[in-house]
């Protein structure tokens, strides 16, 4: 049988990084090219406690079907914490003509994909930072849409370039971005730089879709305000998620949107699963109100402060000052930038030869082939001494790469 | 803003059962139109005992990021079993030119929605037996496939009918076929019709996809092979899921399809939730391979008999003989078929009124508004004394329209 697939799947190869991730389970390699948080962040007894006390009160509940919208409670403590505290999410009673509501997703991922699935019809366009996330460029070309880049500029998105490609570009239903913590460049965009993108997003009618899986895990700087907490037009999908903080294996997300944006999504998750994992929902319900929930986010916060610190040291100790890199205030990467007379790929494979994996640029631009000559860090898995064994091991390489030039 | 969604979303309204469903919550509402399973048939003491286990002896496996095609021990104990028990899956020295592989899902209806998306542009066509499974059909339409039906006879779907279609319609890229214990008519196929259907797929080189979340509830009569246990040449896509004998609430399913195409299911659930929830995947290989699975099922298909039992003789009792249903031999559903003279969705609205919730046939026609007269009864949650009373009030509710008419 010779398979005829959707034009949009034959299309979409196996990310070029998935063989590198293929190499993280090999214990030898330093592995600065996962995406996953910190083992020691997820709250184990905690959350053990928890799931017993589950079984003895809540079994049917827990294991049962349940609503696509996600399990009430844990909605309702999600809109709440969220209101207080970040200020996201519009009310009725603000009387802006539309109000927000939150749902339950299988991870943010899934809110990216939905969001694109219901706005954009094949050959409709998505404009994203360049570079973006892989799992959400892949996510919107899943659906047949067009992935379109603007540079990501030290404070931001290009709004100029990004004036102009909305200007050009009809078909364009969906800004993209990743404002804080970015992934993979690790920059977070000023808040001025974000009232011009929301001003230009309002005035090309064009939605904001905002990716937010890191924002909890600020340990320097100021927090800027969402996107979300700017929306008065009713114009941002806001997505987050608990991976980085409780655990990713159980994929438990959530999406805040403007109610009639929220009923389409609901549609299209309630086709795709049905509803998210119901014992996880409840478990992380129970453990934001019941347990020292703020005291745990601190407590990541302080190991990705302790790990991000020992890289920033030991890039400024071995990397040749000819290579780059930004210095996050927050989340889990590190985007370093090689001087042209480094060739990315080699300096990629020389890398993983002398065991220490980071993943290609040129993965996370969103059109595909365009020029990169940078590399994702991440400091999230390492050890304390592979982070550092890990940046002498790249200077050497870099140093070698350059000397060969 | 005046959101403009995407013309395949824009489309879909929220199912028209689920309203239904939502009178479900009233405790005073016998619920025969529900489709969960039944509460005590989830193993609650043993799935508590194998959390504390994981807890315990793999947590960071647990929660940490897995892979998109699932956790390896449980797709390699799926794969074992179902060989073994249902000749499903085939080997590399099979000799046919391609193999399969299972990979786990979010439930079944992920690896329906998957299917369809890696198969169909917008505007290919899938074609299903009507009735069909409403989850599916909408699954198929948010990716702006056109879904047709053919009708489902006593004995599967109608063979002649179907090759007329597959003649004319070029666009059909899947047949989507619930072969044993048919949601929502409770018929079992032949494998007489199954041998034709599958032979006609193979001459037109459309894909079956076969969905069999009931196949191990089945109560009485002999098992009759799946579509994929016939398949050489390599185009049947087989769906099946825990939902119906471990829990639905804990979204695991699993597709089995020949590696190609599984290829791309994987790239496209890459995008939409990463993997499947890992710590449940752990519990259900855990609960496959150290406890008494299949002395579970044996326990959960005699709940399904005594229910099911109960109803037959119920509806015998209560129903005037102008009423036709099917008699199942497993699964959740009965089919009930009403004379022309009693008005469908005045059947339902009055057997609500008197607290009997049943689903509508017309929310299961792959054609929207095509003529349907019948209505789906589930046994599965409703106690035995609600069924025998269901029963009495929608005769009773017949009897009244009758005498209307």
């Amino acid at each position: 049988m010779e398979y005829r697939f959707s034009d949009k799947l034959a299309a979409l190869k196996p990310s070029a990084i998935r063989e590198i991730f293929k190499s993280l389970t090999d214990p030898s390699i330093i592995a600065f090219a996962a995406g996953n948080p910190a083992a020691d962040s997820f709250p184990v007894a905690e959350m053990a406690e928890i799931s017993d006390e589950i079984y003895r009160t809540m079994p049917v509940k827990a294991l049962q079907y349940g609503t696509t919208e996600g399990y009430l409670p844990l909605r309702q403590a999600i809109a709440a914490r969220q209101r207080e505290k970040f200020g996201i999410g519009r009310l009725p009673e603000d009387g802006l003509g539309f109000s927000d509501s939150t749902i339950i997703v299988s991870g943010g991922n899934q809110g990216i994909e939905l969001a694109c699935k219901v706005f954009c019809n094949e050959g409709d366009a998505v404009i994203a930072e360049d570079p973006s996330f892989i799992g959400a460029l892949n996510a919107f070309r899943s659906n047949g849409a067009v992935t379109l880049g603007v540079p990501l500029l030290a404070d931001g998105i290009d709004p100029a370039a990004l004036e102009e490609l909305l200007k050009r570009e009809k078909r364009a239903k969906l800004l993209y971005l990743i404002p804080t913590f970015q992934n993979p460049a690790g920059i977070t965009s000023t808040e001025e730089n974000r009232r011009k993108v929301y001003a230009l997003a309002a005035k090309y009618g064009i939605m904001i879709l905002e990716d937010n899986p890191y924002g909890e895990l600020r340990f320097a700087g100021d927090d800027v305000p969402t996107y979300k907490s700017m929306d008065t037009e009713g114009i941002v999908i806001y997505c987050s998620s608990f991976s980085k903080i409780l655990s990713s294996g159980m994929r438990v997300g959530y999406v805040t949107a403007p109610e009639e944006v929220i009923q389409k999504l609901v549609v299209a998750k309630q086709v795709e699963d049905v509803h998210t994992n119901m014992f996880f929902q409840i478990l992380v319900h129970k453990y934001m109100t019941e347990r020292d929930f703020e005291g745990h986010i601190a407590e990541v916060r302080s190991i990705y402060r302790r790990k991000c610190g020992i890289m920033m040291d030991a890039l400024d100790r071995y990397l040749p000052r000819e290579l780059t890199f930004t210095r996050p205030q927050g989340g889990l990467f590190v985007w370093c930038t090689l001087p042209a007379c480094i060739d990315m790929n080699e300096f990629v494979k020389e890398a993983l030869a002398r065991k220490v994996a980071v993943v290609p640029g040129s993965a996370f631009t969103p059109v595909a082939g365009a020029p990169c000559n940078s590399v994702r860090l991440s400091y999230s898995t390492a050890t304390d001494d592979q982070i550092v064994t890990g940046a002498r091991i790249l200077g050497e390489v870099a140093e070698d790469l350059m000397k060969r030039a």
